[in-house]
């Protein structure tokens, strides 16, 4: 947690007050607060700022801003990702909004397991995306978006997503043209399930405008491709 | 697990074993393997086949070797990295495999809680590896070491590690300069504990040969950045 994340609300009055059980405790045992010191304080969807801490109670830290911070900005970028199993799943949440990609897409595709989504982390992507931001020092959440079905999704959303200057990316462990690197325009990168797409659905994705693309010959896991390729293609900033 | 990792002395006669019980049940429960199936094999620091199961019983699955298939090359970098803690270094030395880093280094660290050190996980790093390298497809174990003590290591070592065509690099997040993108030169990456190198080390590692650069103004936590550094790094495979 590099900053605390506040809802507007908590911040109306000239001094804000920091609530949330999680927070406090991490303050008090990770971070060993004390009344005096600095904390680098978001409040969700606005601005961030270096506050001074100015009561440490049991249920409640009160705090004044000092000054404004600038907030990191966004990659340009749309990642669509075959759902992964619930751990997984929580990790490229985490990941993906600490890395500051701006949507986050989550789709079907023949390998994922059905029994994923059931998973109660999918009702609580919003924990994990706080978790992200507060970790990176953000304050805007991604968009994150849900499709059962690959088909509709991959023939009717995705190419809404597609133009000349946003072009998708599909990463493709048999295909000769590699994954560009230190691109500076938008773009959609698509990662397939454990085991990868099917042919079908690489075909698809070509169909609909994707471009496959390699990432070298090992094969990395869904987790782990995620910062390796937004490192490789956002390499600018 | 994409290859099954063998050691040379089960491929000594026509047949070759696979007689691991984890291998075994993966590959059963997993894959759901048939007499007749393909399957990859690699030999540990050796070479990787296509081999064809020839039959499967309780202890043991027998292969028979179709062809040979090129092993990934490595990435010319060596990982130098604060000892996180254990649940996260599990994960480090996986992803580091897996992406094909030649050496890995553990050092202390002033953040580095001293009882990372004591970790079963550090006595089982050989375990890690191979997981990694069933991933990724690859035969061939980093060099993997060890220093308990960081101004030794930065004084005495570390120089060792350094020259003109193989610079270090120190992720540092309070520095102008961006850490490069696409190289095609050998290098060092160094990166920090939780909370970051105290500023001692950072002058330490500085005045040794490192050069502090920056990653952006988002704090990423080790496992991640050790897969973004290096997708930026190392993108023109």
């Amino acid at each position: 947690m590099n900053i605390v994340l506040l809802d507007a609300r908590q911040t109306q009055s000239a001094l804000w007050s920091i609530t949330s059980k999680r927070q406090i405790e991490h303050l008090k045992t990770h971070v060993d607060i004390q009344v005096g010191d600095t904390l680098r304080v978001g409040i969700r969807e606005a601005k961030r700022y270096l506050t001074e801490i100015v009561s440490i109670s049991e249920h409640a830290i009160q705090i004044k801003p000092i000054q404004e911070e600038s907030v990191p900005t966004k990659l340009p970028v749309t990642l669509i990702v075959a759902l992964p199993r619930p751990k997984v799943l929580r990790r490229l949440i985490m990941d993906s909004v600490t890395l500051g990609v701006n949507k986050i897409i989550l789709i079907h595709s023949y390998r994922v397991d059905k029994s994923y989504w059931q998973s109660p982390f999918l009702q609580q992507l919003e924990h994990y995306v706080t978790l992200g931001l507060e970790q990176a020092g953000d304050t805007v959440a991604p968009k994150i978006e849900v499709y059962k079905r690959f088909k509709p999704f991959v023939e009717d959303i995705l190419p809404t997503l597609i133009s000349a200057e946003q072009p998708a990316y599909v990463a493709h462990p048999y295909v000769e043209q590699s994954m560009p690197s230190g691109i500076n325009h938008p773009c959609s990168i698509v990662i397939g399930p454990e085991g990868g797409f099917i042919p079908y659905e690489i075909d698809l994705l070509i169909k609909n405008g994707c471009h496959a693309l390699s990432l070298g010959n090992r094969i990395i896991r869904t987790e782990t491709v995620i910062p390796y390729v937004l490192g490789r293609l956002f390499s600018t900033c």
